[in-house]
């Protein structure tokens, strides 16, 4: 099953899509939140999907993120050895953990606001995890039971907040417009071989990033039972897997975004995503 | 005016505190959310409780978190000079910002978990504010506008899981009953010199902790206006405004937290918290 959220940004509604047709699923009666995971969601939806005629949505309905607004965004950082290396940090032995503030969500084609005095604002498409029930201090074995589905991540990164204004990772990664996510949330059945995925970004239809999950240094099980030895894991709760090489970060000298670029992304199985770049503007 | 939460754990109710008398105010009918905040519910609140006759409640009645789990809770690092000095850490020339999972949120005498695998657990009182409404890119000038009240918080931290394993200072920061908050939010009309309150805290009896916020680097005003350059913050959003000295990594050798402590303590105007330290136990 391939789940959507569509409509004005804060108000969005369900809906599915089949055979690559979107459908409005707002008839269904919950939003795709935590409470929705938690209560076994996915299975209703889809007795649901099964039992009704939903309308299609019209061409050039707005989508908005995939999932609600989750108690959480956990990211792993460095965890491809090539993007590792572009951005002359050593390999993991373990993996790292930031956080994204959950303000930073948006829908995957809607726009990426450079904030205010950043300078180096840069992409990362990354395979993301949504979880399907609480999970805490869970074994790796176990872990492919907490799985609801994936989804495209985009996680956009201010580098000089991230790494030259004091402190953790996090005060890069929060701002407003740094998480595209889906077009779509594919259940786990969906996708084949999460550990054979390819991944790519484009800006302004240059090719600036091309990998493979099968280079993770990490495997997804792995990083969900890691995460949950940490902080308990809700359903609904994202985790983002990190980047392959191909940053702005890694380029010598560095390419960062700029207003009027266009940043396209996909993952094999999870569609594509498409976000224009604006200039920081008051709301 | 002064919120608590009281009753079983993940089923909260609303309250209030008048003259030192705690009063049950779920006929109110709303928990306090991002919601309640958001909708100015703090002075629909004072309204209820002025022309309504509230009941005790019983003696023993547990308090959970004075506020509902928030959409973040952001916290500064080294915002004491002492604490700074303690850690052989670095005066910063701009606030630390780090992420607490808001799983870690628990009420303020409830026991505090010592994580699997954790050998170095350790204590942090603070002066936690609580976000009134939507901020993003403020001015320091405008930001006590912003805020709702303040709270006692005990940032518990893994020092191992923060500094030792690779990562982000979020790894350490999460875990399960990591956030003791409480005993009561109190409203910023009841706190007189925000930058002029003592703070203290306690293992088994023994002070550890004796700090008052004039010695803060940054203060809270400026704490807002910055975390808002970086991430939106909402209404009912925490940030704590870090630790003084007398933390169990500053002593020689380390003085780390065992099941059976028990953990005190208070701030000027904001109450005292007791939390009985236990061993990891597989819910």
């Amino acid at each position: 099953m391939k789940l959507i959220r569509f409509g004005e940004a804060g108000k969005e509604k369900p809906g599915v899509i089949i055979d690559d047709i979107k459908y409005d699923a707002s008839a269904f009666g919950e939003d795709y939140t935590e409470t929705f995971f938690e209560n076994d969601g996915l299975s209703r939806l889809a007795e649901f999907v099964k039992h009704n005629k939903l309308d299609k949505l019209a061409e050039g309905t707005r989508l908005g993120s995939p999932i609600a607004r989750p108690s959480k965004i956990v990211c792993i950082g460095l965890n491809y050895a090539d993007h590792a290396k572009e951005t002359n940090a050593a390999i993991p032995s373990e993996p790292i953990i930031f956080m994204k503030s959950t303000t930073s969500l948006v829908g995957p084609n809607d726009e990426i606001m450079i904030p205010k005095n950043s300078v180096k604002t840069d992409w990362e498409v990354e395979l993301a995890v949504v979880i399907g029930k609480k999970a805490s201090y869970i074994e790796e074995a176990d872990a492919t039971n907490y799985i609801a589905g994936y989804v495209l991540h985009n996680d956009v990164s201010e580098r000089e907040f991230q790494l030259e204004r004091n402190g953790t990772w996090d005060k890069g990664k929060g701002c407003d417009t740094f998480a595209p996510l889906g077009p779509f949330l594919a259940t786990a059945d969906e996708i084949g071989d999460v550990d054979n995925l390819n991944l790519w970004l484009t800006v302004n239809g240059k090719r600036m990033q091309q990998g493979t999950t099968s280079n993770f240094i990490f495997k997804v099980p792995f990083l969900i039972a890691y995460v949950s030895q940490f902080m308990t894991l809700l359903p609904g709760d994202v985790i983002s897997t990190g980047t392959p090489a191909g940053v702005g970060l890694g380029f010598n000298p560095p390419v960062y975004l700029k207003a009027g670029d266009v940043v396209e992304l996909g993952i094999d199985g999870l569609g594509s995503s498409r976000q224009a770049v604006i200039a920081y503007a008051k709301n």
